[in-house]
């Protein structure tokens, strides 16, 4: 395995400690030490911790797996399935502390920092489409009602999702994943 | 009409401050200059900007009418209809830029602020358990199932809710509440 470079390292730090902490909550200094790199090495990379969060997102994005929604060996709502619940065990293996990094930074500093609202909006538009593709393969297989709308329904349940980790973090423990699920899948994908 | 005390004003101005800005990103010296009072003065009524924060959830809370909601003039669901619309139609006042106050602090401090965390989780709570009730009342007036779980659709809407206001922030358009009414009021909520 290569060494990672400074800068992977600063990405990989920068995105450990920026789902700790949030992106006010945390100084350069902290992710220099937490990447074990010399504080100034930092500028070298990035010009701002804003340009470092934008470097963040693309491995974030990585590590929730939504080519898992692209399995076809399983049923479309199966898939659906998996992945809420992939995504609440890797918030579980945190105490459901850190949530999602994405919900996050959107209610921290969306307001505050145009370009990151613009990475958190292409990412939800894109998220809510693949949720969406699944729901019309679920459509085309019986399992839901061919008249219902899916993109509407993907964008509702992302965003519903990320409602739903932010109480996560404020109650810590999986009961608002469970209602989600029984609500979603017994009652709305039908 | 009294005029306000110092505490009353750093109350109101540190609740307006916090909702724009997030709790990392206003500094107390922000907050005592909003209230048009000496920074010294902040010490003299909080001990810690947190403290302040447990403060303002009160103020808040009332600006969000729940009240609205034990309005015994008009059917369940359509109270329940009017109190969203009512929430949506504050953020819009501010371009939808500041959110919701509980579920910002809720992503940015729950977890660096335990106190924080306690009064969101006892907020949401008496939210999810009023909205539960408005559903308690749908089911006996006839409009929906009586065999929903009131309870678990209660937390359902409100932590849905949370994440519906996340992606307002970034979309800064009505667009997702419009769809989760659609959702809920024709889909779910039946």
């Amino acid at each position: 395995m290569p060494r990672p470079s400074v800068r992977g390292k600063l990405v990989q730090a920068g995105l450990e400690t920026l789902h700790a902490k949030g992106f006010n909550g945390c100084s350069i200094q902290d992710i220099t030490e937490a990447a074990g790199v010399p504080k100034g090495s930092f500028f070298n990379h990035f010009k701002s911790k804003e340009l470092l969060v934008l470097d963040v997102l693309g491995p974030y994005g990585e590590s929730n797996r939504v080519d898992m929604l692209f399995d076809e060996s399983k049923p479309p709502l199966e898939r659906l399935r998996q992945h809420f619940n992939f995504l609440a065990d890797s918030y579980a293996r945190f105490d459901f502390e850190r949530g999602c990094l994405l919900g996050n930074l959107g209610a921290e500093i969306a307001t505050s920092h145009p370009p990151v609202r613009e990475a958190l909006r292409e990412i939800l538009q894109a998220w809510s489409g693949i949720v969406a593709g699944v729901l019309r393969k679920a459509q085309a297989a019986g399992e839901i009602n061919p008249d219902l709308d899916a993109d509407e329904l993907g964008n509702f349940l992302v965003n519903a999702w990320e409602g739903i980790v932010l109480r996560l973090k404020i109650v810590k423990n999986r009961e608002p994943v469970d209602e989600f699920l029984d609500v979603c899948f017994r009652l709305l994908l039908r």
